[in-house]
C-alpha cells in the first residue's frame, strides 16, 4: 500500500516542523558519513537535502513497501549526492540510518559512493552525469505502458545541465507529452571548479522553455514551496522542471557556498564543530567503531522480472533464398509481436528507434504496433538510456540501430545500463566491413572489443538468417542484456553437406553453444557471423575437393565460447579464426586467450580487419583484407605448410 | 595566396548567373555519382548544394592553394552530403570532377561515402552526426591561438540538431565568444523517417537564441541571400547561425521533398530522366566505363605537422617519496609549459578541461598560462572533439579527464578524432580500482579494451611518477594520438634491487619498450601501471627471500608489447600478467595473444579485475581481486605448483 502523492493541499505547521528537524538531523548524518569515509560529497548533498526530504516523504513511496510496482519513481541523476539520499532514506525508515552512516563507501556494504538502484528507495544507479533524465523518460514511459500511474521525479544538479544528453531527453519528453515526469534541479550555482556561471555559462531556464517544458521556480530550502511546486508539477499537464534555488552546504556557517566542499569531507575536528553548530550529538567515535566492524543486514533489491512472451513460430529460410540477417530479425520480431501483443498476460514488447526503422527492419513492427514503437530521432544517447530504464521496469525493449551508433556512440550509456541490471535487447545492424560503401565511420568493427568489457552483456553474432531468427526469439524470452550484431547485406544460408539449411526446423538457439558446420581433421576455421561462416564453409568445401580437410566451427556466442568444441578444434593442431571484426579485439582474441590459458601450442592465425576500412563493396573490402573465400583458402594452406 | 572572404558587398548578376549554372551542373554530378555507385545520399546533397557553392566559392579558400594555413576552414558535419561537396569542389577546381563522379564510393579512391579530410577543400572527416560544430569550435580556437585570422564555417543538417553534443558546443562557442565561427544549417525539414517536425520536434532557432547566438534566416537556394548572410556572419560579432530554408532534392521534379531520396540513389533510367530535366548531357555510360577502370591521380593530404617544444628537465622522484602519477603528469606538463610558452618558435601548448583541473592536476598549468587553458565544463563530448580538431591544426593539446569520462564516455569522439589523424594527448587519471570509494561508475577498467580498437592511438600506462614524468615529455613532443592512463593514489617509486629509482636520470621513455625491473628464472610477472608494478616488485623481492625467483617485466606500452622481452619472459615457462584493468581486455589479453600466435605453451595466468568494482579503499578492492602483493605471491606459487 502506498500513499497518495502530495495529497494535502498544504503542509501543516507540524509537518513543516518535522521536515525542519529532519533537515537538521540529516545534515549531521551527511557530515558524519563523509567524515568517517574521509571522502564523498557533502556540499551538494546538503543543498539537495531539502528537496530529497520533501520528495521521499510526500511522493507516492513507502518505506514499508519500497518495491511496490505502482510507487512513484525517484531518480537521482547527480549520484554523488548519495549522502543526502542515504540520510533521507535512512531517517525515513527505508533502511537503518546507522548502517548508512557507518557503512558509507566501505567495501561490502551497499552504501556506494554514487547512488545505486540496489538500495530501497532509489530507482537508478548513477555517477555519470546527464543520464538521469533519459532514464526518467524510460520510467515515465513504463508507467504509461504498464498502466501503473506512477509519477517520475528526477533530481538533478545545475552543473550537469551542460551535458548534451539532457537536451535530447528534454525533446523526447516533450514529444511524447510525458506529463508524469518532473525534474527537480538543485540550483546551487556551484560546481567543482567554481561558480557555474564562470565554469560554463548556461541558460537552463531558457533551454527548458525553448524545448516546451513548464518551468517552476522555488526556494530550494523552503519545504512548503518545494511541496507546492511538486504538487503542481505532478498534476496533469506538461513535463515540468522545478528550478530550486539553493545554497551549497547550507546551514553550516564555515562551509556555505564554498566549492571546495563539493567533493571534500570535513576532517573530524571540523565535523565536530559543525555538529555542535547544528546542535547535534557528537557520536563520531561510536559510529567509527561501528564502521570498523560493520555488520548490518541491509535488504538489497534484485532485478529479474518474469518475462512472458509468445515467441511465435520459427521462420525457415531455405538454402539459396538470399535473405539478410536484419530482415530475419525484423520478421522474427514481428512474429513475436503478432503472437504476443494485445494479450494482457504477456509482457509488453516495445521498440525504440533512432530514425532508422527502415534500415534496421523495425518498420513492420511499427506498422503492427504503432503505440509500442518509440521514435527518438537522431538522439542515440537518450534513446540508449531510456531503453535501458524502460527494460528495467518489466517491459521487453528492443533498441535497434546501426552498430556505429548503437554500439560505438553509446557504449557509455550501455555501461550504465549494465550497472543498472537492465533487460535490454540491443540489436546492431550494419556492423563490419559488410556496411561497405558508407565507409569507415559507419563500419562498426569493434562491437566485441567494446562489449567484452561489460560484465553483464551477452553478445550474439548469428551466422545466417535462420540462426538470426532463432536467436532473436531466444533473446526476447531470456532475461538480461543482450547485444545482437549483424551486417547489412543479403547473405547465404549456411547449409549442411547435403545442401539443406544447417539451422533447420529442429534447431533451438542456446547461448554459449558452438556449432560444427563442417568437420575436418587437418585444420579448423573458428568463425562467427555472416557472411563469414558461409565463406568458411565454402572454403572448406572447396578445399575438401582438393583433398584438404578443414572443419568449420561457428561460435555465435563469441564471449562465452564453447570450450569443449574449441578443444576439439585445437586437436586438429591448426586453428584459424575468421571474423568481419577488428582483428585484435574480437573472436580471434577470445580464441587466442583460450589457447594460452590451456597451454595449447597449435598453429594459429587470426583473419580479421587490420585497419580502418574504406568505401567500397563488401566483396572488394573482404578481398583486400583476405577474409573472403579465396583468402581463407590461401591462409589455411599457408598455415598448414608451416612447420 | 588566398582571396578575401566575401569581399564584395553584393554578388553581381554575372556572378549569380555563374552560381546558377554551377548549381545546375553540380546537381547532375550528384545524381550521376550516386547512380553509378548505386548508393549514397542525393537528396540532402542537393539541398545543401547552393550553400556549398557560395561557401567554397566566396570564403577565403583557393583551389590553387588548398593547404594554405590561413585559409578559411569549411567543415561538413552531415558527411553523407559528400556528393554535394565533391561536386562543388570538383567544379571549382579542387580536384578532377570526373575523378569524383566516376570514383565515388569505390575502393581505392579517396571519394568516400562520407566526407574525408584527406581531400583538398575539406577540413574534417565526418559521418557521425552532431560532432561538426565541436570540431568547428576547435578550429576557431586554432585560428585565434595561431593568429591565423581564418573563419570557420560549419555546414550542418537540421535533423542532426537533435544530437545533444551540439548544445554543448553552442555553449562553448558562446562562452569563448567565437565570433569567427558560423554555422550554416540546411533546413530542408526532412530526415530519413520523414518530416523532422514529426520524427523529433525541435526548436532549433529557439535553442540557438537561448544559448546566446545570433540567428540569421535565409532562403537556402537564393545565392545572393546566402552570400549576404555569410558576409554578415563573418564580420565581427557573435557566433552566428544561418538557418537556410531549403527543399530536399530541389530542381528535380519527381524527387523534390521526398524522404526516400535521403539515402537512395536513382536507378540509371531515372537518372537519365533527371539529367534531361536539368538539360544536361547524359554521359552515364562513359563515366561508368571510367569507373570500371578508375585510374585518376587525386592529391590527398597528409597531416603530420612539426612539433617544436622545449620538453624541460626531468623531475626525479626519489624512492619512498610518495608522489602520485597524476601529480607527476601535472608537474611535467608545467615544466614543458614553463620552458616553451611565450616563445614564438615553439608550438603552442593548450590544456582542455572538463571541470576537473584540480583532480587531474592541470590547475598549475592554468595558473601559469590562463590564456592557454580552456574550461569546457561538464561537456565531455564537445571537449573531446574540439580538443581533437585543435590538435589537428598545429597546436599541442592535452585533454585531461577522469578515465570514466575521457575514455568511456567519449570513445566515439576519440574514434572520429583518430579517423581525422589528430594529434591529441589524452590523459586519463582516476583509472582502475585505484579510484576506490567513488565506485564502479568511476572505475575506468576498460581503457585498453576500448582503445585497442583505435588503430591510430598509442596507449601509455606508466609504472610510477618517474616513468610518468618522462613519458609525458615524450608524448608532448611526439606526433600522433596518445592516451596516457593512471590512477588516483599516491604510489611507490619503482626501484632497483639497490633501492634506487629504476627510472632514473638516465632513463628516456621509448614507446614499445619493456623494462625488466627484476630478473628471475622461475617465472615472470608481466605488468603495467601503478601501483601494480610496485606490487609485482614487492612480491618478487619477498619471494626471492623464500628462494623463488620471479622476474618482473613492465610493459608501459601494452598495445605495442616488447616482443623480445616477452620471449624472454616466456622462456621461464611460467607467466603471469598483472593489471588494475578488466581481466579479459587488457594486458593479459595482449600477452595471451602473443603466446598463442607464437605457439608458446607455458603456464599462464592472468590477474586482473573480474567484475564491476565496489566502493572501498583501493587496498581492500585489490585484496578482494587478488591483485595485491599477497595475491600475486599466492598466484605465483600456485602456478609454479601446476604440473
Amino acid at each position: 500500500m502506498i500513499k497518495e502523492r502530495f495529497a494535502a493541499e498544504r503542509l501543516s505547521d507540524e509537518q513543516l516542523r518535522e521536515l525542519a528537524e529532519l533537515s537538521r538531523v540529516c545534515k549531521g548524518d551527511i557530515l558524519k558519513m563523509t567524515t568517517l569515509a574521509a571522502c564523498g560529497h557533502p556540499g551538494g548533498s546538503i543543498s539537495s537535502l531539502d528537496l530529497y526530504l520533501v520528495l521521499f516523504k510526500y511522493a507516492a513511496v513507502d518505506p514499508g513497501d519500497p518495491d511496490n510496482p505502482n510507487r512513484d519513481h525517484i531518480l537521482i541523476s547527480h549520484g554523488h549526492t548519495s549522502p543526502g539520499a542515504y540520510a533521507t532514506l535512512g531517517r525515513l525508515g527505508f533502511f537503518s540510518i546507522e548502517a548508512a552512516v557507518s557503512g558509507f563507501r566501505k567495501i561490502d556494504t551497499p552504501f556506494e559512493g554514487h547512488v545505486v538502484r540496489e538500495l530501497p528507495g532509489l530507482d537508478w544507479s548513477s555517477g555519470n552525469l546527464g543520464q538521469g533524465l533519459s532514464a526518467g523518460c524510460g520510467f515515465a514511459l513504463a508507467s504509461r505502458i504498464l498502466k501503473r500511474g506512477f509519477h517520475v521525479f528526477v533530481a538533478m544538479s545545475d552543473g550537469e545541465h551542460a551535458k548534451g544528453q539532457i537536451a535530447e531527453s528534454r525533446r523526447f519528453a516533450a514529444k511524447y507529452g510525458l506529463d508524469n515526469l518532473t525534474v527537480v534541479i538543485d540550483y546551487n550555482h556551484i560546481q567543482i571548479s567554481g561558480k557555474i556561471e564562470d565554469v560554463m555559462p548556461q541558460n537552463i531556464k531558457g533551454n527548458y522553455l525553448a524545448d516546451g517544458w513548464r518551468v517552476l521556480e522555488v526556494d530550494g530550502h523552503d519545504h512548503q514551496a518545494i511541496y507546492q511546486a511538486c504538487r503542481e508539477a505532478a498534476s496533469d499537464g506538461k513535463p515540468t522542471v522545478i528550478l530550486a534555488e539553493t545554497v551549497m552546504s547550507r546551514g553550516i556557517s564555515f562551509m556555505e557556498g564554498l566549492p571546495k566542499y563539493h567533493g571534500a569531507a570535513l576532517k573530524p575536528d571540523d565535523c565536530r564543530k559543525a555538529l555542535a553548530e547544528l546542535g547535534l550529538e557528537d557520536d563520531l567515535d561510536r559510529l567509527g567503531q561501528l564502521r570498523k566492524n560493520w555488520s548490518f543486514q541491509v535488504p538489497v533489491r534484485r532485478f529479474e522480472y518474469p518475462v512472458s512472451l509468445n515467441l511465435g513460430e520459427p521462420v525457415l529460410y531455405p538454402a539459396g533464398s538470399g535473405a539478410d540477417n536484419r530482415g530475419a530479425f525484423g520478421k522474427a520480431l514481428l512474429s513475436i509481436a503478432s503472437a504476443s501483443c494485445g494479450s494482457d498476460d504477456k509482457t509488453p514488447l516495445v521498440v525504440v528507434d533512432c530514425d532508422l526503422a527502415t534500415s534496421v527492419r523495425t518498420e513492420d513492427f511499427a506498422k503492427l504496433a504503432p503505440c509500442s514503437f518509440y521514435e527518438a530521432g537522431v538522439q542515440e544517447h537518450t534513446a540508449a538510456t531510456l531503453s535501458g530504464a524502460l527494460s528495467a521496469s518489466g517491459v521487453v525493449v528492443f533498441f535497434a540501430d546501426f552498430g556505429a551508433f548503437g554500439v560505438d556512440e553509446t557504449y557509455n550509456q550501455e555501461r550504465l545500463n549494465d550497472l543498472n541490471h537492465t533487460n535490454l535487447k540491443l540489436v546492431s545492424t550494419h556492423c563490419g566491413l559488410d556496411v561497405g560503401e558508407d565507409g569507415k565511420t559507419h563500419q562498426c568493427i569493434d562491437y566485441l572489443g567494446l562489449f567484452n568489457n561489460l560484465f553483464g552483456f551477452k553478445v550474439i553474432v548469428p551466422a545466417d538468417p535462420n540462426q538470426t531468427d532463432r536467436a532473436v526469439r531466444y533473446m526476447a524470452g531470456a532475461w538480461g542484456n543482450f547485444l545482437m550484431t549483424m551486417g547489412r547485406s543479403k547473405v547465404p544460408v549456411v547449409t549442411r553437406e547435403d545442401g539443406t539449411p544447417y539451422y533447420d526446423a529442429a534447431y533451438r538457439f542456446e547461448y554459449g553453444q558452438g556449432d560444427w558446420i563442417r568437420r575436418g581433421r587437418q585444420a579448423t576455421v573458428v568463425c562467427m557471423g555472416a557472411p563469414m561462416t558461409a565463406y568458411a564453409v565454402a572454403a572448406s568445401d572447396q578445399l575438401r575437393a582438393e583433398g584438404v580437410e578443414v572443419g568449420v566451427l561457428n561460435l555465435a556466442s563469441p564471449l562465452q565460447p564453447d570450450i569443449a568444441a574449441l578443444r576439439e578444434a585445437a586437436a586438429t593442431g591448426c586453428l584459424l579464426t575468421l571474423e568481419d571484426h577488428h582483428i585484435r579485439t574480437g573472436l580471434g582474441a577470445v580464441v587466442a586467450n583460450f589457447l594460452a590459458e590451456n597451454r595449447l601450442a597449435v598453429k594459429f592465425q587470426k583473419l580479421g580487419i587490420k585497419g580502418y576500412g574504406q568505401s567500397g563493396t563488401p566483396e572488394a573490402l573482404y578481398a583486400k583484407e583476405g577474409i573472403d573465400t579465396e583468402g581463407i583458402k590461401a591462409a589455411v594452406k599457408k598455415l598448414l605448410a608451416v612447420r
